[in-house]
């Protein structure tokens, strides 16, 4: 069986979804994206995702292609024909296709939607937890609104090639002297009297959905959060790191710039937090579910 | 005749020229682009755009996807096919389709190459340079490595539609103060003495390619040149000012956020140069073609 996406308002096999060149997400990045985890067939932050794609399709002036409802059905639909239980679901919408022009085009150009999914291993994700990861840094040279959750992601991607070069998962970025986040996902310290530190939300960072949910944990647990900027050596000095996202949950990180975080193994707060998240998005949605 | 465009590997109807959505460059706008005008049947500029398209590909570590040779084949089938003889032939180079994953997929992975033209009306641009046209300026909020020409134009896009919604054909970026640029083309203003002032190039910048002619043809009429970069107060109170670009060439501004420049008609010295660039684009394109 054929991987299946949507495209262009229908399904049909991943291998033949093409989108038309003068889309202007091809020309001008000109669109906005979503990763939602599915485990054992629910979504985890669901809810949060979606407001989060219509808050970056806000900010750019993008019509919703679907309403919601519309949308979870054909989430599920793509989810189903690729009979999968435990997924990352894709979405992208783009204003849409237009003969190449800067400004936006007619009201009447439809934004485009595609849909994919790929299986998701949280074996593997909670084996690689078990390990930890490691990070470098680099110079966080990004635009201006790296809140709104666009696939202008070029800089990212250069920095994520250069953390893989040198061995490491993730780059965390750094601007004016701080660690603004990852490439791909939030970046958080635990200080020695175990208070959690995250960069604040703000135009200098995306809002993570994972994130959000981490520090709900942090207050059920009653962990200290601080939402404040830190720089690297404060990161290489910390009890510990972590990163989350979609993909990653709550992954420790065990070394910064080759410098070991801690005594270099996974950190207990971090690994408590990843148990936490899972028991919180596992009760959530199946109470959403059910 | 449908319009006629190359992708994929083949040249085809420009309506169903259609790439995977996998391609990098619809998911993470990893790939550049260059913009060449054709008057006559002839390239203006033409040695610049491909060395450019070198540079910004060899920055982002994609490879040509033809050799220099090839390209001007294709390049000019595509015109031909077209029936174009003054035209606008735009190239895109992306990283090439891969899983969605954000570092570099590996090296067997060939970079995908699309070449359109659509056609250029001279008579019009030079009646939108005899009237000037006016701007509007706007927070450069871009990434920190703008001289590389890539795909990443999101910014690019909100600057020039809040120009477009303003009644104005372009948007100066500021940022720290100073005018950099374009949403897409450089920026220029003329003195009191005479002399033409631009930011000086860098990484803040995308080095223009009529820029760099723009800076010859003043050297050839004696005109003294400052590479500095200058307020929008200064360009306000400025003799002149004027863009650059493939698509302007030289094409003089008469207002800056509702500020008549001079006395609110195109300057004397823009329109000079405009001369100038026509009369060397038309003698160095003839050279290479004859």
């Amino acid at each position: 069986m054929p991987k299946i996406a949507y495209f262009n308002g229908q399904y049909g096999p991943h291998h033949k979804a093409m989108v038309h060149i003068d889309d202007r997400g091809y020309q001008f990045a000109d669109g906005i994206y979503e990763v939602c985890l599915v485990i054992g067939g629910r979504y985890w932050d669901m809810d949060g995702h979606l407001a989060r794609m219509e808050r970056s399709l806000s900010a750019l002036r993008i019509r919703m292609p679907l309403g919601v409802a519309s949308l979870q059905v054909v989430m599920n639909e793509v989810l189903r024909r690729n009979r999968l239980s435990d997924a990352l679901v894709y979405i992208q919408v783009t204003r849409g296709v237009a003969p190449r022009n800067h400004p936006f085009p007619a009201d009447e150009v439809p934004p485009a939607l595609i849909i994919t999914a790929r299986r998701f291993d949280l074996d593997q994700s909670d084996a690689q937890a078990a390990t930890g990861v490691r990070v470098i840094t680099a110079p966080d040279i990004r635009w201006g609104r790296v809140d709104i959750k666009s696939i202008s992601l070029l800089p990212n991607v250069l920095a994520k090639q250069a953390g893989v070069e040198a061995g490491a998962a993730e780059a965390w970025l750094v601007r004016n002297g701080k660690v603004t986040e990852g490439s791909s996902s939030n970046a958080w310290i635990v200080t020695d009297d175990g208070a959690l530190v995250t960069h604040p939300k703000g135009h200098e960072i995306l809002s993570g959905i994972t994130r959000e949910t981490a520090l709900a944990c942090a207050r059920d647990l009653q962990i200290k959060v601080e939402e404040r900027a830190f720089s690297v050596s404060e990161a290489q000095q910390a009890a510990e790191a972590f990163v989350t996202s979609a993909t990653n949950l709550v992954t420790p990180v065990v070394q910064i710039d080759g410098v070991k975080v801690g005594d270099g193994a996974p950190g207990r707060v971090a690994l408590r937090l990843r148990e936490a998240y899972k028991a919180r998005a596992r009760r959530i949605s199946g109470a959403q579910n059910d």
